[in-house]
């Protein structure tokens, strides 16, 4: 018997997801397991494998067989395995068969020597070493933009990267009504004088910490048969396979802030845990946009973990583990400290509130660059005006300026956008299953999350990428992607600080 | 400007080899990391990237390449990096490709259904279990030798697949030694009455036991720079890059005696870690054969690490970690427990001295079995026999006999010669290294090893699979594989216990 094209798709699929997978362990070992000396050797083979993956999904032989199957597709439900598989598959090939593999290697050689001058730069925060570096990557991002398309859906086509079919002009749209509200709210924020959070610093003995990270972890659905939780430097989720999530952390001995990375990594890994099983080796086994994916390390970090519910249930293990530290503390003292609200100059430092800003000011800067209505050079000075009239900041020097994040040195342009846009999205979504499961406040202050990730999973998780972002958030919310809800979230929230 | 044939030769070779680095890892995390649930992706990664490293390997152009690089060969001098790639590679595919790859598949399938047989026949301890996968196996691995050769070379193709260029008529040789020499020495033993060992079990922190574990083996080379030391069931080495040697082992929290399964891993490390790093990504980048392997892990934990010097550094501080429990033993009585001999039904539990007659009985077996001399319904009655012959035991069940070890129900066969092998290599080049560096003991004394391991790091380790295992012990010693060395060896550490 014969395979079928389909058939033959699926194997072909499948032998590519198996190499990303180990390339995705590649990664995960490199950053927490491998000994140093290690590196040149995974580096290489690290590329290997990505080649492979590349090669193997680009081949010609893919192209014949999504042609072969157009009249399945047609003549499938949308909704059907069938008809998914192959519109993802097509929807891919043609993204990365229109780049020619020279432009591919070029950039990825640009972004490496342009993350290590980053490296340096931002060690003496000195920004003209990252100046011709930005400037190559940039042209090297606006050839890759002309291989597709007329030339006023530039920045589109690199937001498209990371969060598919989302468009600028919605994105601009979402931000300016955004920006709208929280310019004035920080700004009442400031006058409203300031938090206490000092006894979030102190010593923290790490050990104590992940007992009971893994405590919350357990009441969301963790377990040792499919996760783990390492230490590294800078937090991380990866999953190389289907019943394997790995999560990371960064337990400091110093404060005991990381609980909050902990549960957000926590969101990433769920969104994965949760996709459809049945959809493995296929570009549908995964969750459908960084966009999507951080608004569930958002829901699972701030709905979940900064909420009053999650503080009554956890507070009173949190202080006995640190009655020294924090016997003091009352729990509402420490539910406004991890909800304290306070403009500062790094992002990844910011809170719940403020962060959007940043976003906002990056995202209003990359389009700048990309559309050449900023120089590189103009840059900092255009990033130091935009952090006071947007923070009311002054910014010392470029090291906590422009130079802060790895992001554009690394040649990731229209990123930015997603975290913001996460947030926004996890209230449309968070909004949606209140509706369907009630209020959640006595079951949270129970410890009892199960309703809540049952939900999540029944109604999102399960369909990874077989719908783009926007149908995804239609057919979670029956809605668009939309600002409003998650304004008032914030106001709400924040009706007690700036009162 | 185009690249040479030779040029091209390596870039095959690298990628097929930085595919087996990436099967590597997955195996690795797979045994030491991987949540549980992971392993039916897992399974499916790792046999896509095998099969692509062996479809990669057997390609016809690398067939053709080796075609075009015969004049190179020729005019280079045989000891040359590009002579010793090109000779290597080719008989690695030659006889890569004389085997159907259907022949390949049933065999995996054959091996891994053994496995899964053995498992269940070894807990109920009834051979009839396993009895037709063995035959099944025994079929295909005829089916294998019937590639290559006429059929008097049988066995001999399949220990060849462990040992490269090892004749069989020349193990059987050695072996007939080393059994004319055991035998009666073990009789003596047994008569001379037993050393007393019981202090070596009772309770000792596993906590503990990995910090002596890691002071020895930095006083032999090891660094977290290029090391790492995990724990699993099953100790192992494995090497998933340049610079990165991953030992496992196995404390356990009722004896001390795993410190010495750790010796034997970083054995097989440092062999791995000396290899010539210009061979990295050529298939001369790794030990040359098991048996070598071998020798290595045993020097480092019987001639070293079962030595009086070397105790005489370290007890101190073992019996210091472990006062309540070793406070009483003087060293002399803790050198003599860990050095004793005795008589013992299970391969992985004996003695460096009984251990090799294991191996004699398993390699007569296997060569009457491979050459139909044997019928696997009679093996069990077969091996009671042996067993009682040469330990003077009675086997109570098929357990604890002719289904201890796992080897023949995943197809090895071949396989077992490669141990004994390695203890009797392991003497000659401890013999030859003594004569450059004279005594040892005195440096062993202070803990320091160095000067063995540079030695053998600079006359074997950094010629990697340069040369066959037989050109690798002449080069090194001056002679071919000989067991007299290890029978005098045998004989004068034994001594004292038979005096």
């Amino acid at each position: 018997m014969t395979a079928s094209p389909f058939e033959r798709l699926q194997e072909r699929l499948a032998e590519v997801d198996d190499l990303a997978k180990a390339a995705t362990l590649l990664l995960w070992d490199q950053r927490v397991m491998m000994p140093p000396a290690g590196a040149l050797a995974r580096a290489e083979a690290l590329a290997t494998v990505s080649r492979l993956a590349q090669d193997r999904f680009t081949d010609d032989e893919v192209g014949r067989l999504l042609e072969e199957l157009r009249g399945l597709e047609e003549s499938s439900d949308e909704d059907s395995f069938e008809a998914s598989v192959i519109r993802v598959t097509r929807r891919q090939y043609e993204k990365a068969t229109r780049v020619p593999s020279e432009l591919v290697g070029e950039t990825r050689r640009a972004a490496a020597l342009g993350l290590s001058a980053w490296n340096q730069a931002k060690e003496q925060s000195d920004f003209s070493q990252l100046r011709p570096h930005l400037e190559e990557l940039l042209e090297l991002r606006r050839r890759y933009v002309e291989c597709f398309a007329p030339p006023d859906q530039t920045y589109h086509l690199l937001l498209d990267d990371y969060e598919p079919h989302m468009k600028t002009a919605e994105v601009r749209q979402i931000f300016a009504e955004l920006k709208h509200e929280l310019v004035p709210l920080i700004a009442e924020i400031r006058e409203a004088g300031d938090v206490d959070d000092s006894f979030l610093h102190g010593a923290f003995d790490p050990a104590v910490q992940r007992a009971l990270a893994l405590e919350i972890l357990t009441a969301f659905g963790y377990s040792a048969e499919e996760w783990r939780l390492d230490e590294t430097p800078h937090p991380f989720m990866t999953s190389p396979g289907t019943g394997d999530i790995r999560l990371t952390t960064n337990f400091r001995a110093h404060d005991i802030t990381s609980l909050f990375a902990t549960m957000h990594e926590f969101g990433h890994g769920v969104y994965e845990w949760g996709v459809d099983r049945s959809f493995a080796r296929t570009p549908l086994a995964s969750g459908v946009s960084l966009g999507l994916h951080e608004s569930q390390s958002r829901t699972w970090e701030n709905l979940v973990g900064r909420s009053r519910p999650f503080w009554r249930w956890f507070y009173p293990r949190v202080q006995k583990a640190f009655a020294a530290q924090l016997g003091d503390v009352g729990e509402e003292a420490f539910y406004r400290a991890v909800n304290r609200v306070h403009p500062s100059l790094i992002r990844i430092d910011a809170d719940e509130v403020t962060y959007n800003l940043h976003i906002i000011l990056r995202f209003e800067l990359e389009q700048g660059l990309i559309e050449g209505r900023l120089a590189v050079a103009d840059l900092p000075d255009a990033w130091n005006a935009r952090m006071n009239e947007y923070f009311g900041l002054d910014v010392p020097d470029d090291a906590r300026g422009v130079l802060q994040d790895m992001h554009w040195a690394g040649g990731s342009l229209g990123y930015f956008p997603t975290y913001a846009l996460g947030n926004v999205m996890s209230v449309q979504i968070w909004r949606r299953a209140l509706e369907d499961l009630g209020d959640l406040d006595e079951r949270f202050e129970r410890g009892e999350f199960a309703d809540l990730r049952e939900w999540l999973r029944s109604h999102l998780y399960v369909l990874g990428a077989k719908l783009t972002p926007q149908e995804t958030v239609e057919r979670v919310t029956g809605s668009r992607i939309d600002a409003k809800p998650y304004v008032g979230y914030l106001r709400e929230k924040l009706a007690p600080q700036v009162a």
